[in-house]
């Protein structure tokens, strides 16, 4: 009975004295990042003297310099190129758009080439316009009423889902397959409503594909902004015979060499193991792509900065990796996972941030349910700096090629009612990132990587013991 | 042993009923508050049709017309104004103030002067200047190094507070007291660092006092922008014999008649328990008072609207309050307690939204602890909705003179991050607040309303019991 006790005490005692120095470290990497934090200083040279950095473009090609120079400042163990290939769309002249109520009276709205898409033919395309809720209203409108007119996709948004990524899932689908599904019917073109909550005048671009249609059946896809979709649905409610025109010189080039940009911290007792931190460097270009993702970028690098200068030494290997071509191939994640896998690599754990710079809420994990177990048990360590969430869910798409069953994935879900205001749109810019804001979610990140270095995941604590 | 199993099995089932109902009421408000709230139309007419509301002025008046017009129109039972004389302080002509490295060789810096300062003598105050740390500095110096002097309070709020109010806590006595204090040792002025955690152009004003200084010892205090004071400090250091000049021409005139707005529901079952909701209708002159405290007011009066939409009829009487001064006097919340105790009004909960209409974290609740463990158990239905923080602690300056044993006084409390980039500044405005985060407030606030309305403060319960 008293070996019993004994060890109970023993057992009691061991998660305080732990968790006391855990809470020392962690308070460390807050102080250190809101008081001398670095990401917000490098977003300001990413934004500002870079600004949009489109897969392919020279902006991007001086983000992988600059992002390299100032890893290789870091002192760090290794910082290297990992050369990929990406794909090359540019946009060309600005878009132009008006709707016409009757010949000679036009009105003009915002708009954007979606990325990918083809340009209108030269001059422009002028067509009837028919308005849809989604893709699956096409097939009872039937090819009659589509075959050369183009295709509306107008459904909003949800405002009831507080979280807003659910409410951009609901609707990708007309962004990104809008194009493909009308060229079945005989469109010419497709208009989409931009992901945006809030109305305003920013048209917000983004990814769309193609799929299989062949290539001479191609039609043009653009963006309009929220209010202009407003006006164009009430003016097709008023007249369904009016006609919309657009014009944009967008084009897919040929592929071109870019990089990921990778900087680590060697392990100190388990190097084989390796925990990846990263954001994408790549970003659209109507803006400066400060929320997406130059926030996760220079937070990532931050993550490794702040363990570094609180002192903290990494049992296991520790990368940041700033992937490039998110947006519009995922080539930089695709290619990382692959390398990976050719050099044997174990990677145990991978976090990324690319939900914007706002600040930090908490976590959601895509793991097995023994890890997030662990993780719970951490929750206490993270409420003093108000973070509460802890989720099961998507983590980041970087990261996603690397998911197996072993590897605990992660992505930061910082506060997301403002991220679509600005997303893909001319707004994500500098001054729209709140320096606390964006220095906690630098924090936060590296106090969920300081734990999972200390403690290790849950299928390398079983081989240990 | 059965009729216990049965009994155990009764208590089990009881709350899970209760909250599904509960969970389906309080999924309506946030559903009808973001879908179809009234908060944001009204905060864009307080902030762009009204403007800044100093006590006393034009504009203050023109919000208590307005609001009170808007209650009449929401079918309340009955809405009222409550006369209150109010303080009158007048900025008078802007501000001026450089700083003099050698004769005819000055640099300009932001000022504005502190609410309830006096003005400078005509044509301004020029003198040597001291940079203090904080009041304690005073002492240290003594008279010999500060009369005839401006006395220069360059505390920064702490970066390390994740808490922004708590920064604000710990530094607010400098532009308090800082005058006063000063005056005791002879300074001819003060120079206030704006409570601002950022480096910007802005200067913050904010209320002081002058304590029992007699009137012919009253010296004029401004605050100086942060970036002001960061320039001011490393000019001090490079020399110290630098001068420092300040004009302003502020006054404080009569008190004039204004009024708190308020507007009821009768409670229809227990009426005579009121539950107060509010903010405060004033704010300052620089800007539009949109954060401070227009969003409390129109969240506060969105909170009986959103309750009367969803088809809740509250048991207890509910009272949207719109205080009058808490800026400079807090003559509206005196007002309204004196006046309750007056007519024996029993006040049983009263929640203030008065911290920004930034994204809603929880609440902070200063009552019993058995009040604060009822709280407690509804956590749970809060959480789809992302609000998490339930602590105790301060509640609001308005609701603040009701407190007594049992009532329950309740603060909402929304990210805060950025709070204080606009607290008492120019850029205080309507483009700083985001519709889905304000809306999102109003439904946290209305919730609880609507859960305290239901169950009852634990002391109406024990007396219903």
């Amino acid at each position: 009975m008293r070996i019993v006790l004994l060890l109970a005490l023993l057992l009691a005692s061991t998660p305080f004295f732990a968790q006391s120095n855990d809470e020392k470290q962690i308070k460390a990497i807050y102080d250190k990042a809101l008081t001398d934090g670095k990401a917000y200083e490098w977003l300001n040279y990413l934004s500002n003297q870079i600004g949009g950095r489109l897969s392919g473009s020279v902006q991007a090609q001086e983000a992988v310099e600059y992002t390299k120079e100032e890893l290789d400042a870091l002192g760090l163990d290794r910082v290297w190129l990992q050369p990929v290939m990406v794909p090359k769309w540019v946009r060309g002249t600005p878009e132009f758009a008006y709707i016409e109520t009757k010949p000679g009276l036009t009105t003009n709205v915002p708009i954007c080439a979606l990325g990918g898409s083809v340009s209108t033919p030269d001059g422009g395309l002028k067509a009837n316009i028919i308005e849809v809720q989604g893709i699956e209203d096409l097939e009872k409108l039937g090819k009659d009423k589509i075959a050369g007119k183009i295709v509306f996709y107008n459904r909003p948004m949800e405002q009831t889902l507080v979280n807003t990524f659910a409410a951009y899932s609901n609707c990708v689908d007309q962004r990104y397959s809008g194009a493909a599904e009308a060229a079945k019917y005989g469109a010419s073109g497709v208009i989409v409503r931009s992901m945006n909550l809030r109305l305003d005048d920013y048209p917000h671009t983004g990814s769309m594909g193609y799929g299989d249609t062949p290539i001479k059946n191609r039609i043009p896809a653009a963006a309009i902004s929220t209010k202009g979709a407003e006006l164009l649905s009430t003016t097709l409610k008023l007249n369904p015979n009016i006609k919309f025109y657009f014009r944009q010189n967008c084009k897919q080039l040929e592929d071109v060499q870019s990089y990921n940009v990778i900087g680590e911290i060697t392990g100190s007792t388990n190097p084989k193991e390796v925990m990846v931190v990263g954001g994408h460097l790549d970003s659209w270009d109507l803006g400066d792509g400060s929320h997406d993702d130059g926030a996760g970028c220079v937070q990532s690098m931050d993550v490794l900065r702040l363990l570094k200068e609180t002192g903290y030494k990494p049992k296991r290997t520790l990368r940041v990796v700033l992937f490039m071509n998110e947006e519009n191939g995922l080539r930089g994640g695709n290619k990382y996972a692959e390398v990976a896998q050719t050099n044997g690599e174990n990677h145990v754990f991978a976090l990324e941030s690319d939900s914007g710079g706002f600040t930090p809420r908490g976590f959601s994990f895509d793991c097995s349910d023994e890890n997030f177990e662990q993780v719970l048990s951490w929750k206490g360590l993270f409420e003093p700096y108000l973070i509460h969430l802890f989720e099961k869910g998507h983590s980041g798409a970087d990261i996603g090629p690397m998911k197996n069953e072993s590897i605990v994935l992660a992505g930061l879900v910082p506060d997301s009612q403002r991220y679509f205001d600005h997303h893909h749109a001319e707004n994500d810019t500098f001054e729209h990132v709140n320096k606390r804001e964006l220095q906690l979610g630098a924090a936060t990140m590296a106090s969920l990587i300081y734990l999972m270095d200390k403690y290790g995941t849950v299928p390398s604590q079983k081989i240990k013991g």
